[in-house]
């Protein structure tokens, strides 16, 4: 495997979702990632599913999505020899990168000025809820992602017309948090490269979805409204938006301008629409919006998906069915892209997750290694990477300052 | 301004928002993105709001919150000397980036074969909706942000349980396809520092929803279950949630081990709750949600906001006020962190936009400089950057290859 980022080494002192997100996309490049992770491992083994239903540190989907491609080493970090392995691999990698509350890596004497003294040349990241650098207030609060996701205002704006704020379904102020940790951690390294020194990167949760509002936060600043949820339509653009076919499926007419919109009134067979005063242009169709979307969604019922997908297609149309997730994972074109990938998980036989989205052409991020079993490459990462002896390595072991942790249950 | 990127050229061939907002980081970071747009400018000086209320190409506060720090040339890409300054530009760039229809860029004779003729140190990236190497039947299909969340199965676990399927309340197809298009364009500019070689990216804003879709996928493939919306709650952790309070707010508990639930159960002065038999874990307490919730929002309306606050902060359990626009806008840490920053834009003054979440120390993104006006550095570019004369500029501008473009109506 050749990957873009071969010879970066990352010390990833991660769990669950944020950082392990980062360290991800890095690993998928080619970057060797190193899993430190306590006795317990870490606590994303615990999150079903479990491939075969069997409750197992090693058979977490998960964490086998999350962190194929990595290396895991159990350290005790209450250790002084512990920490002293630790400072080893600081001192050999590239990045440092962790996702405690923001008070655990100083406790432990590992925080930025620390970690400086012992390799300046590393790139050092966190990622918390509302960032290291906070008011006095942020410093203790204990964040998740919903926390994050309810303060960052992207709640509020997501969810039925006037109904219940909605999550987004998926954790993403962890998961854009991480994206954007590792935009930093790459961007530091190019200037590492130049200039020689390292530097902290302080990613928040918070910030990561304020920074994804798009122009609601423009829409404020500049004309003091609030924008609401609008449902499954859009602020601007009408009809955009999905409706309810025949056959009881979801199905999003995407209808961006005025040439479209005449083409559209043609295929649902209401020629009347075009023109009508309320209606020809989109400003008129969005404001409008109340009276016309009953009208469409009278018509849109009328035919099955099948028998809308036709139509679309033929008047080159923007249009999408609504996919669940079976039809998305079973999708020719997302199969074809390698956006599901196929590891044989050891212990568990093949599986499918979700590949790297990041395609270069000769460096394309990919799944070219299975997760690791908890405390798999413990021995292998002091003897290969630290040169300690057998001997020494079997005294760590029995002194339990690291472990190979091969029994997962 | 001294930049992690400082020293990095690009050639930014974008539109509204999946190629922009890539080129927003990459410019936040310190490098020179040169956008280049037709005479009409880019499509997103005519999204509202305006400053003003002016219908101005120069004052869309959507335009001005994306395109800050970057350069323009309005440059005519259908004139053969058009063509060439492309090439000329390229040729001393580092990175070309594009987010046009899949078959534009090949018409033009700019695709990545042609490129990498010009300048095969170049790092080049397309986002489009469902990728340039794709099934044939997806090569022509028009793709929007609606389109790209309703095709990836995001829509499909966003929402109110059991009711219609939500958007995401911002365009995060376009905005997270950006993010992933950073990341490999960062990573294949390391492998290029060291190799001599650029190469292809080819982006999806389909793959990079199908990416964030986190335990769904797994979920699915594991236990073939099908995810559906569970509106502001969480599929595997009760209560995790938005609750109403007394004076009509939201606010979240996020209540997320039984050592918070006998704490939370407490506060609400439901003791009684803590070693209920259908409550007592969290795995109970999932399994009985439906009964669960209107037990616990009838004592959450019992408060309001402000109490709920002081009871949360005291019994540190993990919590968020759902916050609007306005809220997040004014929030202490965020404007502490500078997530909203002020720029003085000429033509309008002083106004507020969303700041870098990159928060490095030494070279942190941030914005130095205004969003250009259209065409503001045509003559610029030629002169500086490819050391054209003065007469040679004045022609191309008679004969409409460029143009200053600096009447911004």
């Amino acid at each position: 495997m050749s990957g873009a980022l071969e010879g970066v080494r990352v010390v990833d002192l991660s769990h669950v979702l944020a950082a392990p997100t980062c360290s991800m996309y890095l690993a998928d490049l080619g970057a060797e990632v190193l899993h430190i992770e306590p006795n317990n491992g870490d606590d994303s083994r615990e999150f079903g599913p479990y491939v075969g239903n069997e409750r197992d540190k090693n058979k977490s989907a998960y964490f086998i999505s999350l962190n194929r491609n990595k290396k895991s080493i159990v350290l005790n970090l209450k250790d002084k020899r512990g920490k002293q392995i630790l400072r080893d691999l600081i001192k050999v990698s590239d990045v440092v990168l962790e996702n405690f509350r923001p008070t655990t890596m100083k406790k432990l004497k590992f925080d930025w000025p620390d970690i400086q003294k012992i390799n300046p040349r590393v790139v050092y990241c966190s990622i918390c809820g509302f960032g290291h650098d906070c008011l006095p207030q942020y410093s203790e609060r204990p964040a998740y992602d919903m926390v994050a996701q309810a303060y960052s205002g992207i709640m509020s704006i997501t969810g039925p017309e006037n109904g219940v704020p909605c999550r987004v379904g998926s954790s993403i102020g962890d998961i854009i948090s991480g994206l954007q940790a590792a935009i930093g951690i790459l961007a530091a390294l190019i200037y590492r490269n130049e200039s020689g020194r390292g530097q902290y990167l302080d990613c928040s949760m918070v910030d990561a979805l304020f920074s994804v509002l798009e122009n609601a936060v423009a829409r404020h600043t500049v004309t003091k409204e609030i924008p609401g949820p609008l449902g499954g339509a859009h602020a601007s653009v009408t009809p955009f938006q999905g409706f309810k076919t025949k056959d009881g499926s979801w199905f999003v007419a995407a209808i961006g301008n005025d040439k479209l919109w005449k083409k559209y009134c043609k295929i649902i067979d209401r020629p009347d629409l075009t023109n009508h005063p309320d209606y020809a242009t989109n400003l008129l169709r969005t404001e409008n919006r109340q009276e016309l979307i009953p009208v469409l969604s009278e018509e849109m019922v009328k035919k099955t998906m099948k028998e809308w997908v036709a139509l679309f297609e033929e008047a080159q149309l923007p249009y999408s069915p609504i996919n669940n997730i079976k039809d998305i994972c079973e999708d020719p074109n997302i199969n074809y892209r390698n956006m599901m990938m196929e590891i044989d998980q050891p212990g568990i036989g093949m599986m499918r997750i979700a590949g790297s989205p990041i395609k270069l052409s000769e460096t394309p991020g990919t799944v070219y290694a299975p997760a690791p079993a908890l405390g798999q490459h413990s021995t292998w990462m002091l003897k290969e990477i630290l040169g300690y002896s057998s001997e020494e390595i079997d005294d760590f072991k029995k002194e339990l300052v690291i472990s190979d942790g091969t029994d997962g249950a």
